[in-house]
């Protein structure tokens, strides 16, 4: 599908994950050794004047406004959906059919029913060798991935606790306006699945157990807030400044979410995600507790694991504060010597140099989009049982069809 | 009741908590000014020649091995319960008749039939000028009471956010033997009673709200476990060495307890209580998140309280790790000098000294049983969600006749 | 020399030290199987009424202001030594020739002459069977006890570095009291051998290798205080609060002292003592490294000691938080369960066991007062490097007559 | 200089320092808006195939193995010299007299000497309006910049102690091979230029402080080492696997260097750098504690600091730990939501946006090569002193004709 060895790369949408993104496209080969190399050939967005001026700064070689339009190129090899959930199944459903592979943000969609046609379209396109990839990025950060590898080796043992929290405080202000991502419509939900996904995502890939049943509940503490003026990700300002005169609208989406959860193969836990934890900023902790030992992160210490070996001698135990800088450890031969730890945007690096090389050898990416409606059903469980006095609530199964 | 400015101790119980008991009883006027003097009358155990031995080693002038009649001696003003929970309510109220202050362990008793009972029968001394405390221990941590007196300032606005876990490990050994803890008669519960209790009355005094509603479920890992040759608290031998042919018995007690609660004053909260999260010793940990900060604290380290304050500048905000011994800290004017840290031990100490003190002048200790029963029903509440399907399940008001 | 198993204990000081010193003598049969039992016989202080005061709280039998009558009592077995360091030499030498047992608080004297004689005085007694201990109380915290342990055991290998600082920041506000310990005459020195000493002691105890040679410098940052009105050890008033026009004394010791330095077997160190780290409480941090592995020790948290394994997987290397506190661990079976840590005080406690155990035993109590005349030694090259341009200074040999 | 707003620039070196600088070069504009947008026209090395590979792979337009013609090409505006000390001035010198910008990596040079002429030929060209700058990147991580932000604004009040120590540990294995970095003829020193001369430089930008004197000891712990069959900065293979018969070559550099210091402010001071530190990666950590409060530093976790305020409450002090995300903290707004870190290589994108400006605007970068020489003068402070018994030694001064 690439020619002459490049891949050749459409994104759409340019804020926060398209910034995120691009600069992974920029370095990828810069830093890595790979079959195929990356051309940002054309960036999409709504605004002509915006589009073209996150070209320019993004490193893109073309802007344009339609997508449609984009997904169907001939020099166009893989589509990159950085846009809110409500259009990712139609943008990305129509790249797969276009033969385009299709590397998309997370959450995969606002809805189950769109994300199994998501899921189902891609394992139709994998018949006829198209990629395609949900962007947990976080699978990606080096202390994570070897967290997997540990525990895959058998380093702690039999899982039995699972304690993981996604905490962040940027909406504790009530006068922080009503941007996207607290709109139910545009975001699908709030807490629970921006952030709240991660931490089930990372959860399954570093224990490889999935999510059984869960029981639930949401909060929204503050109900009305101020129209914003513009919304664009992360950051906005609010409509009006002279107070209490600036029109309000409803917050449609959970500012936090909590649930218990059993795990297929025997382990409990409990979840928790929110963005009203006062002074947490990007909270993202996950303690994993097994026969034989413990794991911990914390991605506000992202170069750090700690890990607990029970098998140790009883005075010399104790949780090991393992810098993950050594070439040994995952995509860290890469990078910079020991110790000179890497940032955030690192894991979006390693994410696309995972794609490209799979795309280059065949194989399947992962996390599938299969792999993201997993997620979405649990986010669907989560959901039911908060509305249903938090009783306890099965995680649908994954249709015969798409899982196949 | 006492005579020249003396308060006569009787201790039914010498094990773990009889130890540490005793420790605060030979400490307390050694290290605080108090208007009475604490005199170790007399302990009392099963075995003769075990409770001789522990009157010898803790500083014991007697001992016994009748509790009845202990209770009704006329030179004991005060009785200190430190069994196991199965005898709680028959000893204390036989105190209470008796018209002897009682200090009762954690938590008050096994059956909220008996923790009524002992609440009603507190309620009635308490006219007669008969005291009654129970013994929740970690809310004389100086950086627990510390973060009480910062919540109650309003230091951290309007409660959010309460995570809550209690993390220890002693039992992942699947041969570690059958002790009274781990059966349901003796103990009434595991996890959840032991230390679940604790970080409910914590949360509950630091915050000032009470737990209305929770969804729960419970597990026990290891259903089966060695018989002990002997039992006593925390410490025990299994029966045999030789593998395999040692007999066993069925663990009647959960091994975790995970549940999300809704408190009265809005806040919403995750609890965790496990004796299988392998490397955590005793990891009592509690967070909370308010509209103007956050406090957190971590038992293992006792004498660290971190505290965010959102009203600092926005370049200068972080967690500040107040090291919890300067004099103006809680009960801390007593102790070293600023940085020399004080241990486990000295909470009960201040709880000793607490208690004296209203004892001496009239007032009402805290927590009461009539406080502790309401421990207990968030302890029903749990275990009757547990059992019926993690559904939501309001905790049982206490009854008028108590609370008066 | 006791008898009926007892050890009849005579202290002289009733200050922080004091209080420390009887805290242990009241708890250490209490926790510890010891073959003696101590017996607080009386306690020694200038003023008669604040010694009677003391002697009530802290739990002496009686009381004296004469220490001469005190060191010669037939129904003293021992003489602990709690007074500032300018009587230290006067009151140890003259207990030991009644052949009284000796613990001496540190630094051992204020001079090297009188370190000398009490160092010999100490070797003539134990030919008697008249034992000496100078009261370097860190080595008795657990983990500083494991760290020489450990070090021992070689598991770090070959030490090449040793970084120690002892940081407090109990006299940064200038308006704080001329207390005696900043007093030459009756402290001997400032930082240098109020906490300087206990971080000499500690590494070489640690290491056991000894400094050879130093380049130090010292500063007194304020120069001129306020007069006190009293002073008693850490604390104490400034004599008045009506600002400027209160009497004021020159300061005249070192607010700090900074060296570096050779030991004999091979490491190079810094050592930092100061009064001025703003912020610091009571920082007493070790960190040595050596071909094998590093420990590294932070007082401000007690009960942990961080242990780097080189030997270990290089991908799951680390520094791993012992966290101090398991039956395995010296001292600690005597106390509570793992992860219920202990404080400052019980060091003392600690101290006690051994040397009441080195007493009924037969054994030679370390540190020896000829342990504690080497540390003074290093003192003194410390204060004569920094008087003489930071020069490379020699630490002086203990003379052969004492060593002996 | 630059045409058509571009800054065209030529990099010397493309080992370690060549990968992050060309790293920063690619991303500056892509993250900071700058009135010059950056070429990578060129870069330089003496092995053609390496050197173009490197080219390729680092994003290079052009490469070539002659610097000379490099420097004085016209399409070239900036010098970027990656190359071991030996050769900075000679590449720098004319560099500046063919009229191009340079940045020269730290340690300035290997001798006083060069050091002394490259700072006066940047004097001199500077008054042609091209500008030098020495790269100490650690002044551009945000947590040290804030770090300086708050020193200068006056949060810690006049400052007694700096404790700087960089702890690396990549050569404690006496297998590791003789690389150009332990040469003194390659390197001029070894721990002490390579990674002392960060913190001295650190230390200075942050206290705004001279060192004025020094007392200092270097060691040399493993003497003769293996000779490398290849040699490429921080990494290499020993030239013979098969033990004993490997040619050794002798260690000509210092593994650690320790020194005291007194600053013309009034601080003292405590360095250390090693490459002996089992366990510290890239430990580079200061604190430095004023009258007013304390600030700490440790590059391991390079989005944290941490700052104490001794005019908190005091029952609310305590070491605040700020993590350095937010938009209003030093470089940031242009990077990630709060909480999500950034890596090493960071620090370089700072550096080139500071440089970029100041060449569009005519600012004078910093530091300067006058700051880097006064580093230098420093540094030989320390190896006079050290060579000479460790008596104090005053850091000469700057002459005249150079600092003007």
């Amino acid at each position: 599908m690439s020619t002459q060895s490049h891949l050749r790369v459409g994104m759409v949408g340019y804020a926060f994950m398209g910034a995120a993104h691009s600069q992974a496209w920029r370095t990828v080969n810069r830093v890595f050794d790979l079959p195929l190399h990356v051309r940002m050939t054309a960036v999409c967005g709504r605004d002509e004047a915006n589009v073209a001026a996150a070209a320019a700064r993004l490193g893109w070689q073309e802007h344009t406004t339609d997508w449609r339009s984009l997904v169907t190129r001939d020099d166009i090899d893989l589509i990159d959906v950085c846009t809110p959930g409500d259009s990712h199944a139609e943008i990305a459903i129509a790249a797969l059919a276009a033969g385009k592979h299709v590397l998309c943000e997370k959450p995969l969609a606002n809805t189950i029913a769109e994300a199994r046609e998501m899921a189902a379209a891609a394992v139709r396109a994998e018949a006829n060798g198209v990629r395609s990839m949900c962007g947990f990025n976080y699978r990606r950060v080096p202390a994570v991935t070897l967290m997997r590898r540990m525990v895959a080796d058998g380093r702690i043992g039999e899982i039995r606790h699972i304690r993981a929290v996604y905490l962040q405080d940027w909406i504790t202000d009530p006068q922080f306006p009503l941007v996207w991502r607290l709109q139910k419509d545009k975001a699908g939900s709030g807490a629970l699945g921006d952030i709240g996904a991660h931490i089930i995502d990372l959860t399954q890939f570093v224990t490889g157990q999935h999510i059984a049943g869960v029981t639930a509940l949401t909060e929204t503490f503050v109900k009305e807030r101020p129209l914003p003026q513009t919304s664009s990700g992360l950051s906005a300002a609010a409509g009006d400044d002279n107070g209490g005169t600036a029109p309000t609208g409803p917050v449609t989406v959970d500012d936090a979410a909590l649930f218990l959860a059993r795990l297929d193969g025997g382990a409990i836990a409990t979840y928790e995600a929110t963005r009203f934890a006062t002074g947490r900023k990007n909270g993202l902790r996950v303690e994993i507790n097994g026969s034989r030992g413990s794991v911990a992160f914390d991605f506000e210490r992202m170069n750090e694991l700690e890990f607990y070996d029970a098998t140790e001698p009883s005075d010399e135990q104790g949780f090991t504060r393992i810098l993950v800088t050594e070439p040994d450890h995952p995509y860290l031969s890469a990078w910079w010597p020991p110790g000179h730890g890497i940032g955030y945007e690192h894991a979006f690096t390693h994410q696309a140099r995972d794609l490209v090389e799979a795309i280059a050898t065949g194989g399947a990416p992962t996390p599938s989009f299969t792999d993201a409606l997993q997620v979405q059903l649990v986010l669907d469980a989560v959901i039911r049982s908060a509305e249903h006095g938090s009783g306890w609530t099965d995680v649908e199964p994954i249709l015969a069809e798409v899982a196949a």
